[in-house]
């Protein structure tokens, strides 16, 4: 699949617009995980989805991801992680702690993208917002800050630093976990799902482990963009 | 959608078989839930879904439900259960019992019906157990004790008095419940989850109450059929 795919920049940040063949379309925001950035193969795949649904997508690179810098926080904070991953300790009060950091940075910048992309002819009507382990990290405070987000499909993280988020948030909610993951325990997974404050939310749960997210929850994510943005 | 509907009887069980276009097909089993029988909407409902992706499904009348008589202990305990629902006494303890009973009767009749249903040259490759409520009560047993069955979507029950059975099914299992039950109690529906022995399973959570749960599980039940017996 040709995806029509274009690059801008919204003050430092980097970011892709996607584009459907019909337009004006609704918008996804897709957040991408620690490590990767605005055109991993997540973030591609997700958005070959969407745009054969007829939606527009978006990504950018969070702080310190991709073509950004790191910050020598950033680097302590990475090695750390590096460190408790090779060693076996839990990654998991790291990951947290860096995370809620990185949001309090991406919450601006994505808010600043989303003014830049309403404003396009090629972009109408609702948005959504999709991203799992760090994109759930920044995308929670994200759209429980931003009214303009009416559907979100997130997953794979903990509920520390972020419950409190995600008790505003109200919109339709699709979240993934893993039964079997190393690093999140089944409790704090029960733990985020519960927290949100939607009156319509869907928890998909799958055997396997952190890395083992079945591709076809990416599938389900999109149907359900289609059941809240498109009706 | 028309559908290609052939009545039978194995005994003294009346059955319904829907056939695709091509054939031989897959088969899925459909076990309705209390109340209801073989054609009840649930159940064309989901055969209109399976035959649209290439599956036969059969249904057959419970013990005591549909075209068939009910004995004095059937009598009984739906006079029992009509009161608890009637007084708001809980009703689960009586399903569970009365579930547990017809599920030793059904299980035989389901498997001289699978017998004749395998012999036909309309039928070929594997078969599925899609069932709700009672029909999941019936069909854990049936799963657990026939080999044949080698994928199954159930959801809506209590784990006691099944949760043995779901032990023993080592095979790809969806199972479905609803956050808000009024009936099962949210720890009840992740125990049942939990004790299946199936190593790929997923759990398909929603908010609302018991009769609540979403049109969109029954298209993601054919999805898991289509992945587990059409590859």
């Amino acid at each position: 699949m040709n995806l029509n795919e274009r690059d801008f920049t919204v003050g430092d940040v980097p970011g892709v617009l996607w584009l459907p063949e019909t337009l004006p379309a609704p918008l996804v925001l897709l957040g991408h995980g620690g490590g990767r950035d605005r055109k991993s193969p997540p973030m591609t795949g997700r958005a070959e989805l969407l745009v054969a649904q007829g939606f527009a997508a978006a990504a950018i690179d969070a702080p310190g991801h991709g073509d950004r810098p790191r910050s020598p926080y950033d680097d302590e904070e990475i090695a750390l992680m590096q460190r408790a991953m090779a060693t076996g300790e839990p990654v998991g009060p790291i990951v947290v702690r860096y995370n809620a950091d990185l949001a309090r940075r991406a919450v601006p910048e994505w808010q600043a993208v989303l003014d830049m992309l309403l404003e396009l002819p090629e972009i109408a009507g609702p948005v959504g917002y999709f991203g799992l382990n760090m994109g759930s990290a920044i995308g929670i405070p994200l759209t429980a800050a931003d009214s303009r987000i009416t559907a979100a499909a997130f997953g794979l993280f903990w509920p520390d630093l972020v419950a409190e988020a995600a008790k505003r948030i109200t919109v339709p909610v699709e979240f993934a976990m893993q039964w079997d993951d190393e690093h999140i325990p089944r409790e704090a997974g029960l733990a985020l799902f519960e927290a949100f404050g939607s009156a319509e939310k869907s928890l998909h749960v799958n055997t396997g482990r952190h890395k083992d997210l079945p591709r076809y929850e990416a599938d389900s994510a999109v149907r359900f963009f289609v059941r809240h943005l498109k009706k």
